[in-house]
């Protein structure tokens, strides 16, 4: 049986509890195996032609690559943005026990 | 037309300061779309045959393929190191809307 | 001569004592080049058929495609988990001092 490759998603909140909430769903629905949400960061961006800085709370997901583009859609979903940033990437070097443990994610 | 792959950078500062200032060069020079910085970290590394240890601030940055040599040659121009670390990777994975606002990038 | 692609390797630890132990024994091992490792995070995660939070450190490390597969056997000898979560990918798109800094690693 072929087991997926490993996914990792990068995707900013505006802040640690909508992060925590979206991480719980994901994880709870079997989209993602795991969440790590990181403390507090100072993100500076170009948004409708001007640059801003705020507060955000960076989370990495870890999900499969058949199961990435319904983790990706649910997660937009959940997040507060009107458009979330949300960047995804293949991960094939990874422990064979961790490919089996996200290989294993239901979705 | 073709949406070029969005892409993410990472980059050890040696502190804040630095970090936020190239940020918003690169975000205002339309070579980068966003700039995560992250709270300080601790760096152990391997420099001139010896280990050393440091504070460093790491920062995440959004480009896309087609302008990600000159955001990394302007990176490296703008950081305090001699020779900063600098590592890109394609995140082909990405939602549809943030792969158009990266890949609206005038640079 | 061919330099070998960069690789980053994200691994969470259950702390910060772990993390710094495990990062220095890599690098002087030869096997990275230098550990990131960020302030503490707070993780969701699935295991076992539930869902568990829990504070770790995640650290980033930086390797070449050539010695990652020690690398990363050696990582999770040297993690206190059973089993480690450990993700890699390679870095193509990185600065020449960096990928020349990188593929002098004797490991």
């Amino acid at each position: 049986m072929n087991v997926p490759v490993p996914v990792l998603v990068w995707c900013p909140f505006p802040e640690a509890g909508s992060a925590k909430a979206a991480s719980r769903a994901l994880v709870e629905a079997g989209l993602a195996a795991c969440a790590n949400i990181l403390p507090a960061m100072e993100s500076v961006y170009a948004w409708q032609g001007a640059v801003h800085e705020g507060a955000e709370v960076g989370v990495l997901f870890k999900t499969n690559a058949d199961l990435r583009e319904r983790c990706i859609e649910r997660l937009s979903e959940l997040h507060p943005y009107e458009e979330p940033a949300i960047l995804g990437w293949e991960c094939p070097l990874s422990l064979p026990a961790t490919m089996a443990w996200l290989g294993a994610l239901k979705g």
